[in-house]
């Protein structure tokens, strides 16, 4: 293995049509990652020409090699194939996808990246090369991390990747004083946040939000304005509220959707309260306060990654929870939807940073992207370490 | 004198050129108006050429004609002249330059606009008519207007062009919660802060924030990063202080700087302390407060168009300013430079606006421009209508 090698135009070509096909399970394939793949044969003196193609769909479904091997039948034999993800070496439900290779037999296979499960790392390219396979890995391989940040955190940091969505006016600004937020942003910008729900495992929330606006924080089909919105709306990401005191108020909005809903809490409170929720379609769990008497954040995100698979964690919520995120350093991605307008000085600040009173311990962010989303602006930030 | 007039590929042509040339005096006409010229010979059976062009430098140096005709000669006879502002008809330093057009017996004149000021305007296009000159109007009005602002709000409704300028973080803050503010953002937003500087007749600024910062309000001519520089820091534009309790210091450094300083007060204060400040350089002025008790900004306004000439005012303040400022509807432009960087929740605001507790009484802006100046972001936008 070795990132040496020099790829043709060719092989950009064809690395770069597997990334389109592997976004293609953008909203579906979770908690698996979204995977691509080409396989591509050159006959002697004629061009070369794609024999298969496929990507990984839906968990349970056949990985993305397995769909192009079955499109490229005995054609694959010989056939270069590219890979958006490290061939499995394991045993799923169709067998390794390495093995699968071998027995086609390829003559070589690019792959974008390895296998970021350490636990794995490398085995599947280990048994592609011992089954005489030429293997040349790392093209495009920044375009291929970026289709799954969360399962790529999950695997290497066993914790989710967590994008912090918050809907602003221009002087920073979330509600009005009373609470009153409904709508800042415009419909484009509300369709933007569906398809970041889409693309979640799960959306953390405080109970405070919740209360105040008795949000669904569901996908909504309408909403979503995809060719396969109903397809993507049969997985809700899982609903976790973050909620010490237990103050979920038993007929929230959220607790009838379809989907699951996860209800964080510390062990101090009223196991009838606990009896009730669970009867109203909560999943009550009980994590010990930190020394701050709140959710213990860090654990917490942990849990949701061993526990429940979650790679995007995608979070809605008000100043109090963003800011203690972003203190404690598990804030991997902001994005902000900025309306064209101002709230003025009494209404809800977008981060609580208690303690921040000198510039020196300012909060500095990388800003990637500004764009138009209708009338407002979507701006794609990452903190910077300080 | 006709709007409906179709302009040739040539006309637009040689308009834009007049314009490009009426920029030149962007940080040196005031008070006048940026005007350019450009005279154009069509000889009979050979391509067309411009045979003089000129801009406005300075007050009290020749319009823009005068420089175009001087440069055309004889060639102006039958030419075509294009001014971005309608020639004048008033004897100013070099006779009105409409007589002067006419008396060079150009054929046509193409004129961007007419002149802002209902008194005059129109005087000069008939004054041409009835040389037997052709007059055409409105060619690139827009971008004309644009070059004027500050001149044309003046003639127009008899006050200055109100520019807010203010530099805050993404999270919408000006300041610590202590008031330290320096710097949020980097140079290159600092050099085009200089710049707006320039370009202003004024730069008003809340006594607080003088008394914070210290701040000198001055152009220096290492940070305008003109080739002009030296020249342009010659004219330093007014610095014009809100003080409703006569609190700035004696020693503030902007009152040593070259250029003047009015420092606007109410009457009920020291007779003392104003003789000091206008010994140690300030000129005071005094205006009876509002029912409020703050400096009356719709009549102060009003007295820096009438007394000062003020085109462009520059306001460089707090939140407390900006607010009054846009709640009083004073303000035509925004620039917000964007710092990407996180100040929280208890820094200051961007905007005082007390009151506003409904979503309803939102203040809804339009953004005209967002790009990138550095590591920074500058907005621009102006406050729309309810």
């Amino acid at each position: 293995m070795s990132n040496k090698v020099l790829f043709s135009e060719a092989d950009h070509h064809y690395m770069a049509r597997a990334l389109q096909l592997a976004g293609q399970g953008l909203y579906t394939t979770d908690p698996n990652p979204r995977v691509g793949c080409v396989i591509v044969q050159q006959p002697p003196g004629q061009p070369e020409c794609i024999v298969g193609e496929g990507f990984h769909l839906r968990a349970g479904e056949p990985h993305a090699e397995i769909h192009a091997l079955d499109a490229a039948g005995e054609h694959a034999k010989g056939a270069t194939a590219y890979v958006t993800l490290e061939p499995c070496s394991h045993t799923g439900r169709t067998g390794p996808c390495a093995v699968a290779l071998a027995n086609a037999q390829v003559a070589r296979v690019v792959v974008a990246m390895v296998d970021p499960n350490p636990q794995v790392s490398g085995r599947g390219i280990e048994l592609l090369k011992a089954a005489g396979i030429e293997v040349d890995v790392g093209l495009l391989e920044p375009d291929a991390r970026a289709l799954n940040p969360g399962f790529i955190t999950r695997m290497q940091h066993k914790r989710p990747f967590v994008r912090l969505k918050m809907a602003m006016s221009l002087d920073g600004r979330t509600a009005m004083g009373s609470g009153e937020s409904q709508w800042i942003t415009g419909p484009e910008a509300r369709c933007h946040v569906q398809r970041l729900r889409a693309r979640s495992s799960a959306i953390l929330s405080g109970v405070e939000s919740i209360i105040m606006d008795d949000s669904r924080l569901t996908l909504r089909a309408e909403q979503l304005q995809l060719d396969n919105a109903e397809s993507v709306v049969q997985r809700q990401p899982l609903r976790v509220i973050l909620d010490t005191r237990l103050r979920l108020p038993l007929a929230a909005a959220c607790l009838s959707e379809p989907g699951r809903t996860l209800v964080m809490t510390t062990p101090a409170h009223s196991p009838e309260k606990r009896a009730k929720l669970t009867a109203a379609g909560a999943e009550v769990h009980v994590f010990e306060a930190g020394s701050d008497g709140r959710l213990p954040l860090n654990e917490l995100l942990d849990w949701l990654a061993e526990h429940e698979q979650v790679n995007e964690l995608l979070v809605e919520t008000g100043a109090t929870l963003a800011g203690a995120l972003l203190d404690a350093k598990l804030v991997d991605e902001l994005q902000l939807f900025v309306a064209p307008t101002l709230l003025g000085g009494e209404a809800k600040p977008l981060f609580a940073l208690p303690g921040l009173s000198r510039m020196a311990d300012q909060r500095r962010l990388k800003i990637h992207d500004i764009r138009a989303v209708g009338s407002d602006w979507r701006i794609i930030a990452t903190p910077q370490p300080d």
